[in-house]
């Protein structure tokens, strides 16, 4: 029987301006993981959460996390952790989210000032965080404080953990998950984690899958300073030119990985996978307008989808050490560092890409008879992760996207990796759901990210609703 | 008969602290022309070279530019004219320099405070613009101050040309030197320049030809904003792939230029030319030392000199718009202008260079079949110069070299554009004589730019004696 939570839902409507207040209070804080001299701000922004989920009747721990490796001038932030609810009779769900942002500068292009949460006219609202990851922390806030102010039994127990160095590579978390997994963890019969977003703007969809990815430096240096073009142009191998050079062998413009061996990691394509993505709610507009542009590699929704969830890639974000700024200087770079990554998928094995790319890139540079000297190396990596959207965690968040937004949710994976979903897999040994609530143009990481108000609302109800079809879930393992 | 000048020479070493104390002062003045926020300290520094060039007894006028080109709510900074002298029966000199420097800062990997000059246990004074170009700029000045403290007559009128733009390419600067060629500049018979480099670090040379140089922007535009790699990798033309791979084909690790049509515009190199780069004093451990290493294309003294003066050379400078910081950021970057020059030597017509350049690109481009835009275009370019050696000017320099130097100066070309050079000899019609001061170790442009003090001194002496031998030259244009 379908759970009734008609008075939970006009408690959120009603409450709806408050929760966007407490998600103006969270955007204002600018919590950037990134950059040494906000880390303060990133503390803080721990500690607003730590106080509202006090406030709401949350037992709640500031979990310290030591010193920031490679920056020991530096704490990292606290995890939040907290429980709401210890009813033996309950289910208990783990929820993840993190409360640090992006960096932003409104110079970057923004419209608007990135920590000043600004509504537009078609109810968007603009902020950095919005929609990566504040809006859906405040999520499960909201939802408590609606149960509370409707009357509602809270269905299941809560277990919470936000962390605050997601956008700076999860530093010190998994660790602690594995620590706590028997610990404060101990109990959770289920994961759920809402920090990706809809495939397209109308949909919902439940998250199965996640890319991996492996990230490369490939440092080529010989001067022993930067030099001047106009002395040593025509005289020097020039750092500059081997590493595009060597870069140029990675990717081809049709997005083609060219290192050899990388393809033949990859799962095959079977005649029913294929046939799964023709249903997805998902046009290729969609895509032209988060994208800003057409400039799709394919032309077609599914090429287009296994591009995204199924297929590597390969992207070079840039050059640390060449000459980034606007005008035309002329220096011949001494050391430059071409930043490179590679997005996995099954059954790529991170040793075996790793391998690939390093006899690649070497080889490659070999071939140039170039005296200067060139080192890659992986910075970072993180597996991809599948999960069974069998199991009742799925359905039961399946059963609560009906109830919210009036359609089944599409099946999806992700292109982006969210490393910390697999921590949680292997730490708990629980199936781990991805629930999104914000949507394909909220422009997580970019300029202008926003939340649309709908989605926060609808959302905070979506969270809500989740949890009461899990209480009603038969017991047994998906 | 050679002239007297032991009492002006003296006076230069008994006033060298006094010098070194000017020099202190200048460089204290972080004077960089190409950041906004710094331009009130370029104007400083040009009202400070006006203050002690009135103390020293010259007429001075400090002429304003107008507004910065596409900046306009910044006033470039005022040339610095002064006469120095107007006896008619003296030859005139007139002298340019530039006030200006690059920009630095400590965190580049400067060993000291780039604006604080300082000078270490070998006598080599660290400080950004001490021998680029403050410390020649100022040796007229100390010129003068010594001849005035020795009781010796200046041996010829002196016209002084300071501008504050030149390392943000001298904006404004031709048409002034143009309109003023017959008017300000009408009396000189000459030209000299001391804003360039010796070969090695042991043997002055006198300058008579110098490269030109074209810069190109190289911009491939696509999505509406940075995207992330997970979402949109693999499905998505990425700009990075493109522009990396179109600049792969504009130059091999071997300093070879790809652009087809580019080695057929340079002047062949004939058996005279050929013979002159035996005798130049120039090792390969010179070129090692300014270097910091061991990378050079060639393994001989001569083909490396060819490779500086007199063949055209293409560096990749950087990326504008890519990711360039430490970290691992997996952004797509949206819009990124790849910035690349070619150093230009005789024949090498700009108008030439820069369709052969278009048209390879955009040919190359087209190749990618990439949905993204490209577009290049030439941001400056700037002429290549050669000048008689024969001329009275040169003659003059080379018997004050030996005079100060105890060796006859080789005569070299340089592989750097000074642009310029090119706008005097064709504004004033008359023969222009580059005269550096500095040597190759000198890292101008880079960190830790330096001037010996023994360079800065003798330097100084050497552009009084200069003026005396010019005063003796016959009065023939050579
Ligand atoms: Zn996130
Ligand atoms: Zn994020
Ligand atoms: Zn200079
Ligand atoms: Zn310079």
């Amino acid at each position: 029987m379908a759970p009734q939570l008609d008075s939970y839902f006009k408690q959120v409507d009603s409450l709806s301006d408050h929760f966007i207040e407490r998600l103006r209070k969270a955007v204002a804080i600018p919590s950037v993981s990134s950059e040494d001299e906000r880390r303060p701000d990133v503390v803080k922004m721990g500690e607003f959460l730590a106080e509202q989920l006090k406030a709401l009747g949350a037992s709640v721990e500031l979990r310290p996390l030591g010193k920031q490796p490679h920056k020991e001038h530096l704490d990292l932030p606290p995890v939040v952790i907290a429980r709401y609810g210890s009813d033996s009779n309950k289910r208990t769900i783990l929820v993840y989210g993190h409360y640090d942002v992006q960096p932003a500068l409104k110079e970057d292009g923004w419209a608007t000032d990135p920590f000043t949460l600004t509504v537009d006219d078609k109810d968007r609202m603009y902020g950095r965080g919005s929609t990566d990851d504040k809006g859906p922390v405040l999520g499960w806030l909201n939802a408590i404080e609606a149960h509370q102010k409707a009357g509602v039994d809270f269905p299941v127990n809560l277990l919470m953990c936000f962390e605050g160095m997601e956008e700076y590579g999860s530093e010190g978390l998994d660790d602690f998950i594995k620590d706590e997994a028997d610990k404060y963890f101990k109990d959770a019969d289920a994961v759920c984690i809402s920090d990706n977003y809809w495939l397209g703007t109308e949909k919902p969809c439940l998250t199965y899958g996640l890319r991996g990815c492996n990230y490369y430096s490939i440092e080529v240096s010989g001067p022993g300073q930067d030099l001047h073009s106009g002395v040593f142009g025509g005289t020097a191998h020039e750092p500059m030119t081997d590493l595009v050079r060597v870069m140029s062998t990675l990717v081809d413009s049709s997005g083609k990985i060219l290192i050899p061996g990388i393809a033949e990691l990859v799962a095959p394509l079977t005649d029913e996978e294929k046939s799964l993505y023709g249903d997805i709610a998902f046009t290729m507009d969609n895509l032209y307008e988060s994208l800003g542009s057409q400039t799709s590699l394919f032309d077609n929704k599914e090429r287009t989808l296994m591009g995204r969830w199924r297929y590597p890639s390969l992207s070079i974000h840039g050059i640390e050490g060449a000459y980034s700024a606007p005008g035309a200087k002329t220096v011949i770079p001494a050391k430059v560092i071409g930043k490179v990554s590679i997005r996995t998928v099954p059954n790529m094995e991170s040793a075996d890409v790793n391998k690939l790319v390093y006899d690649h890139v070497n080889g490659e540079f070999a071939k140039l008879k170039s005296k200067n000297k060139l080192t890659v190396s992986c910075q970072h990596d993180g597996k991809w992760w599948v999960a069974s959207p069998k199991h009742w965690n799925f359905t039961a968040a399946g059963k609560a996207v009906e109830h919210v937004w009036g359609v089944k949710p599409d099946l999806t994976r992700e292109g982006g990796s969210i490393p910390v979903t697999l921590t949680f897999e292997q730490a708990t040994g629980k199936n781990v759901l991805l629930l999104p609530m914000g949507s394909s143009t909220d422009a997580a990481h970019s300029i202008n990210e926003k939340l649309d108000k709908k989605n926060y609302i609808e959302g905070i109800k979506l969270l809500g609703a989740y949890l009461h079809y899990v209480a009603e879930e038969p017991m047994k393992e998906g």
